[in-house]
């Protein structure tokens, strides 16, 4: 079937959605609509306004015979300002506080449009950096990730607290809690994991970063590197941070259990993200 | 900015896409763009044909007032065949065979190729069923859930097999294992679901059904109702399934660990589909 021009953008659209970052030819696209080049070239210009104008992201056009056309999810500053705003709203709402000061926060995490933009806003801001990998902690941190990776076309890991018999070896490591100073245990499948691999760590939570540091000392058994940090909520008062560079969308700057208020504010997305569409 | 029609496809296929199953009004669009709700109507049904001809989905028309449409991502035959016979062939890697004939499935697990894809499937097999909330087991059912999530457009909870404290108050029941006979405890945050609810239960892995069951058991103690249980692979030989109605993508029908051979076979999600685009 030949396809008109209305029919392509549509089609083109869905499907730089569902592969973003990935090389895509204008002869695998000409093929596909029995169209000219030429025609996909300008229908690229079209898409790319738009991704543009409305705030989705960036066709990148690699030239030459291997070339093609690469689709990278991004954000505007005022949509980010936004969605960030929306999330200290829902962050801050009281009905979350548990016992001890504690922030229940599974209807966030269990939320699919919230995942969705929470991936596409960590994506966007390691939009430049190479990452092989993101990896993880579970279980809270594992939607983070997971959302994050489609964005980022890439595959996500799970570090757990446990062996279990379905992971294969394993490479075990301890560390210690930040907080609570207590040690702990972390596990993480040898084959999830390849040598030199530039890894994303992604969490929910970060208060002094013991459970993150963990991360990084796992990624040192495995001859890996850090691409980033990235985490939902940190936490402002902490005595000793363990981990300097990081990002987050969400800072919770105090927490009153008897007055029952929780106090947010934006984490230092803004400050740390360079590359707003 | 007025809007012309090659960026409106653009931009709604793009919308669509993020907003499964939710109603969008044709004023919305019209105002959105611009435009006449007379060529909001054009576009959809240029976008619908497209959806339906691609096997992306179907664009449904509530008309009357308070109208709009509604997009219901949905797969085709033929997709589906591919997809599966895809997984299988994945699934029947050698590579993954662990000691006492346990599967290593972390990289399918992790891939977010595969796990949209999955979504996409299993989220179409109960297109035409009522589901509020999605509900699975840590840890290695979140990423279907989660995939599912995305596509029908509803939140997940997740079960734990411990206690934490950022849940909140919680209900806990025992079940007994449908393999090893052990009992068994499982967790669920009592805010995470509404009496009344209508749960999709799903998990990575089906044996006897134990874990299932268990999750039915709980949705008890909530007095939800099952809308329906998917699982990515089931295993074939079971003395006594404990789960009658499901559907699966991959069935596992035989692990001999000394030849180092996986048998796989396609899962009862064709004869169980009734709704192919």
């Amino acid at each position: 079937m030949k396809f008109r021009r209305s029919e392509r953008l549509v089609d083109m659209t869905h499907y730089l959605m569902n592969h973003p970052r990935e090389l895509v030819s204008l002869t695998w696209f000409a093929q596909r609509y029995q169209s000219a080049k030429s025609s996909i070239s300008e229908d690229l210009v079209i898409i790319s306004d738009i991704f543009k104008h409305q705030g989705i992201g960036m066709l990148k056009t690699v030239p030459g015979a291997a070339g093609g056309v690469k689709f990278f999810p991004m954000v505007n500053k005022e949509q980010a300002s936004e969605f960030v705003e929306r999330l200290c709203k829902a962050v801050a709402d009281p009905d979350r506080l548990l016992p001890g000061g504690y922030l229940y926060m599974g209807d966030l995490l269990g939320d699919p449009e919230i995942l969705n933009e929470v991936g596409r806003h960590l994506a966007a801001a390691v939009a430049d950096k190479k990452v092989d990998v993101i990896m993880t902690v579970a279980t809270k941190g594992i939607p983070i990730a997971q959302a994050v990776s489609a964005f980022l076309n890439v595959p996500f890991v799970i570090v757990r607290r446990d062996q279990i018999v379905t992971e294969g070896p394993t490479v075990t490591i301890n560390y210690v809690s930040g907080s609570s100073k207590r040690i702990q245990t972390m596990v993480l499948s040898k084959r999830s994991l390849k040598e030199g691999a530039n890894v994303l760590i992604v969490d929910d939570f970060m208060k002094a970063g013991g459970t993150i540091n963990g991360m990084v000392n796992l990624l040192e058994e495995f001859k890996a590197s850090v691409a980033g940090i990235a985490v939902l909520v940190e936490s402002e008062h902490v005595e000793e941070r363990l981990v300097e560079d990081y990002i987050s969308l969400v800072k919770l700057s105090d927490v009153n259990s008897k007055e029952k208020q929780i106090n947010v504010v934006k984490g230092n997305y803004f400050s740390k993200m360079t590359n707003f569409l």
